[in-house]
């Protein structure tokens, strides 16, 4: 489906599904607001799925790799071969999301939508736009219709997880050099100095993230991009998977379905999908506050509040596969409590 | 056993099979301490087990319950029948950590160690040391035999547990008026203001919270409990549960069997079990961070980092249930993952 037609068609959660869902959580015997954010997860949930027994049992994580032009600038301790590498250990199961999935019993969904070579693996959904985006030090990192273009094979991966039965959705991305990427559109949505919000990444030593900063700084004043045009800034300063995980988000909410955000990456992806459809953040669900440089502002830009603080900073959609069993939990909450009436217990 | 011998007999966790552990995870393939506490948790279970694959899968709460005398002074919005009722509820399945219990495939462990009536129940285990603690505004909870038997109760259960195959235990307690007791003694233990560790428990009103201050004020003044010594404290303001849970992480630690901590008053059990043998910290693993007021001064004092956010606030272990999961997958990071050599990856 085309971008503009599924921004058009996220709809509103629904408001009264999530009022009785929050009736139901408030008669439980426990003090009210006791199990503080389950209960947010329980509603929320409820309010997506239009249930009262809402279902995230059939998991997924939308895991997308891209290589970045921009590591020629030295941004990077690893070098792009290292993105087609993990791509193919996703498929193998040996990296961090893998591990992590295997225990929440959730699957990830390995594409390419960018990385900088061929992927030999017919595991790997094929959905390459480019190979790798361009220097964005020298240059726009994508042209318009290839960003246009990112977003919607996110969007086409989210529906076809959707209809494979998927009921909720992770994002996951690979991309040696995505934290250089992602800093650039933070510090372009937030008009904040680079230097505020770009970090060490995979264990960028010091001095290089001093270098960092300064190629994050030289994309922008090169590319100029326009704050209020999200599209332009991913295009610009941005990354394929970058996109790709905006549009699994707008894809998700289309559908009705929650979707899970990562760490820092997937966060500036969840800012660029809330600009894209202000609607899409009622689908949108945290997972962990990233400890790379400039994700607690992201966060908050994003208006989202991680619960699990873990110190993680992997990427890949480690964060968001810890949710999987929380969010179960929270449903657990309503479906094996009794309500007070039912224990018969008068609180004063 | 009794509590002299548990005590003496807690031995520092392997400090050369954690370095083992250690080195295994900084050669998955990742950067290096990304994963964060999940690598802490992975090498402090190795260190505890003695072993580079470690068990979590058989796993239980112990849930100790317990009346308390002071709520006489109207500091509680329940009255102690709530406590029977929800004793049975637990064996029922129908309360908040029997939920998340069942989705972390958890066992609930219910134990009468205090409350203020007979518990018809066989499956509750009854280790009831007396009808609730006395009014501690008019002198001490308990006696100073009392309060050590409650430890060796919690003792007892943690042994039973490891002897019927349990690799993990948490901490949960029920107790109507237990917030008091507990900010009582975190008042003592850390020589704080009671009103800056006093709380509204089960959303106590306002105005009944200053009251409930006071009587914590005056519950210290009368009793003068002696802060260097951890069971005066115990006897004198305490609750049975609260040394129930002291002693179910001294006798996990004894078996060299990680145990969760649940929230605010597992937090002060935490610092209770700390202050008569600091070696069981090693054997301690936080869940989250409470909402009471009170329980983030608690984790500073028990140098205790939870990592989860959840602004929950009801106890029982509902906290300590939602981090089996999360445990678990930290070691899926180890049995899933593979090193950079077996990838043949190379990191500048």
């Amino acid at each position: 489906m085309d971008l503009l037609s599924v921004v058009k068609g996220i709809e509103r959660t629904d408001s009264q599904v999530g009022q009785f869902a929050r009736a139901r959580v408030d008669q439980l015997i426990k003090p009210v607001g006791s199990m503080g954010l389950l209960e947010d997860y329980f509603v929320q949930l409820c309010s997506i799925q239009k249930t009262l027994h809402p279902k995230v049992s059939k998991r997924a994580i939308v895991v997308l790799s891209a290589d970045h032009g921009v590591i020629e600038e030295g941004v990077a301790v690893c070098d792009a071969s290292v993105t087609l590498k993990q791509t193919l250990n996703f498929v193998r199961g040996y990296t961090g999301v893998c591990a992590l999935s295997k225990q929440a019993g959730a699957k990830v969904l390995p594409v390419d939508i960018g990385v900088c070579v061929d992927v030999p693996s017919e595991s790997v959904y094929q959905r390459k736009i480019r190979y790798g985006t361009a220097n964005m030090t020298k240059g726009p990192a994508m042209t318009r219709e290839e960003a246009i273009r990112s977003l919607e094979v996110g969007i086409e991966m989210a529906l076809l997880a959707v209809k494979e039965g998927y009921t909720i959705l992770g994002t996951g991305e690979m991309g040696i050099g995505n934290t250089t990427a992602s800093s650039a559109m933070l510090s372009v949505f937030g008009a904040v100095d680079p230097a505020e919000v770009t970090g060490k990444g995979a264990n960028l030593p010091d001095d290089l993230v001093l270098r960092k900063i300064d190629v994050v700084k030289k994309a922008i004043a090169i590319n100029q991009p326009d704050p209020s045009d999200p599209i332009d800034v991913l295009a610009k300063v941005g990354g394929l998977e970058i996109g790709g995980m905006a549009g699994v988000m707008l894809g998700a909410a289309f559908s009705k379905t929650p979707v899970i955000v990562d760490g820092f990456i997937s966060t500036v992806s969840a800012i660029l999908a809330i600009r894209l459809c202000p609607e899409v953040k009622a689908y949108l669900i945290p997972s962990h506050q990233s400890q790379e440089k400039g994700a607690r502002f992201a966060s908050q830009m994003a208006g989202l509040n991680p619960p699990l603080d873990l110190g993680m900073r992997l990427g890949e959609g480690t964060g968001a596969a810890l949710m999987f069993n929380i969010l179960e939990a929270a449903i657990a909450m309503s479906e094996e409590m009794i309500t007070f009436e039912e224990a018969a217990i008068d609180v004063v």
